[in-house]
């Protein structure tokens, strides 16, 4: 399959319904749906909803489903960027070279914006009007597994231990292995599953495409880890290097660049091995697992 | 019927089901798990919560049902407490005469330990192993309207407009009206329409609390406002008259303190009326209606 082409075209279906489902600049407050339209389309690659779709198809479910909870996921992670970026957090002034969202619209509407994307993701989730010919039940499902994995035991928990651990001389892999399941992992894990239980999937898929998340949300961090060391800040958008400079707890710091690569390779076979049981239409997973790995940015 | 009792009967069935429902301080990150702790057992009267219970137990469902959504109620209500505390927001050190979460956990904490408590929220309104006799419609129903109601349509947009307004001399009534049917009108109305969707409402019985919700929520807020000009810093926990030190958009600075209380008045007697179609299983919501407008603290 030419996975250039897929990743464009649902990535173009996802921003189309984004727009569509989100808040109109028009509504009151009009400064508070601005910052929130602006973080949500300021130039994400779409990887958590594609994954989504890519997984509601490798079960033999109708994509239509899952487009509700893809965008509901690409609001939560885009509230998690927002919040990440605040000057107490990682204090960051660019995001994918643009000037993140409380550089433009300050602090207090940064924080707000974020609050409303995570809550707007829940809305969207469970909006009466939309998603009729799903089981409540299933949808029901998916909203706990969004929520499980973005949480205090999933990508909240993982962003504290991450600051936690900045710049500390004695981080070891259990720390590094529990921040990057956790912060990164647990979305990538929570959009494949929940894409699964849109499909209509039995536990035997469901179980499969879960096995896929864990080892393909890992080698996404670990690919991330290697990029901040290797890309340029021109390819990565944001200062090449800058997880070293601030003693960020990653992979190659832990283990060295070498291992850290081989580690994501390994990872990236298990995520293959776990779609051994689907055909064809599993393809999109399995190439995006591949470009996980392989990406420049 | 004692409504003292009543309440803090009410008052301690929600705490412990709070704590039942919390992760524990001893689970990773133990700090943040700490933090969203501290705050919710920092005093609150869990008006929301019981209000959530009494609603349905005026439409005559079993109260047992509410109470996880309940406690969702209670964790949204702090996080938007813990993050309108911070610095970049009303800045305030105390909350109930206690020190704000950030002056005890730090700003990247008390953010994160909010962004977990929404999550949770919602993690805790899905739970698959709670709430298995409610229909699973009426479960996503109950979802929805909390997060229509908590988002930039809601909570949030009222947050917002607050903060916009603060300080500006052209605040006419509508804004007024505009921050206090969202800041706070909006949860206290999701927490009756919710109580009465997990108590199998009909629609003339659900149109009902809903309109008793609205009344209810704004008497609250006004009755707030007046007591920031009335109350004791001791009965209130916070600075008395800080509302008119910083230029607060509330009801008596734009319509005098007597028309305030009077508009108080209206609105309980619009909540009382709401109630006319129920017998005595609706004399908590009656009860709690007049106790919101002559309550000290």
């Amino acid at each position: 399959m030419d996975l250039k082409a897929y990743l464009k075209e649902q990535c173009i279906r996802v921003d189309v319904a984004l727009d569509r489902f989100l808040p109109k600049e028009t509504e009151l407050p009009h400064n508070l749906h601005k910052a929130m339209r602006y973080s949500v389309f300021a130039g994400g690659k779409r990887v958590r909803p594609i994954l989504m779709l890519a997984a509601c198809q490798a079960v033999g479910g109708d994509t239509e489903r899952a487009i509700p909870a893809a965008c509901a996921m690409e609001m939560i992670h885009t509230y998690s960027l927002i919040h990440d970026d605040l000057p107490a957090m990682d204090d960051d002034d660019f995001r994918r070279g643009n000037p993140t969202n409380h550089k433009v619209f300050g602090e207090a509407i940064a924080i707000l914006a974020g609050d409303a994307l995570l809550t707007e993701a829940f809305k969207l989730a469970s909006d009466p009007r939309l998603n009729n010919d799903v089981p409540p039940a299933a949808r029901l499902a998916v909203i706990n597994e969004i929520a499980v994995c973005a949480g205090s035991h999933g990508m909240v928990g993982g962003q504290v231990v991450d600051m936690e651990s900045e710049g500390k001389p004695d981080i070891d892999l259990p720390i590094v292995q529990y921040i990057h399941t956790h912060k990164t992992g647990a979305l990538i894990k929570a959009s494949v599953v929940a894409g699964a239980l849109l499909g209509g999937a039995d536990e035997t898929k469901l179980a499969a495409v879960k096995r896929y998340g864990e080892a393909a949300g890992l080698a996404f961090q670990i690919a991330d880890d290697i990029l901040d060391i290797e890309g340029t800040t021109e390819e990565i958008g944001k200062d090449a290097g800058s997880d070293e400079a601030r003693g960020k707890a990653t992979y190659p710091a832990v283990m060295g660049l070498p291992a850290a690569k081989a580690e994501a390779r390994t990872m990236m076979d298990e995520a293959m091995a776990a779609l051994e049981i689907f055909g064809p239409e599993a393809d999109p997973l399995r190439n995006i697992a591949q470009y996980i790995v392989n990406r420049k940015n």
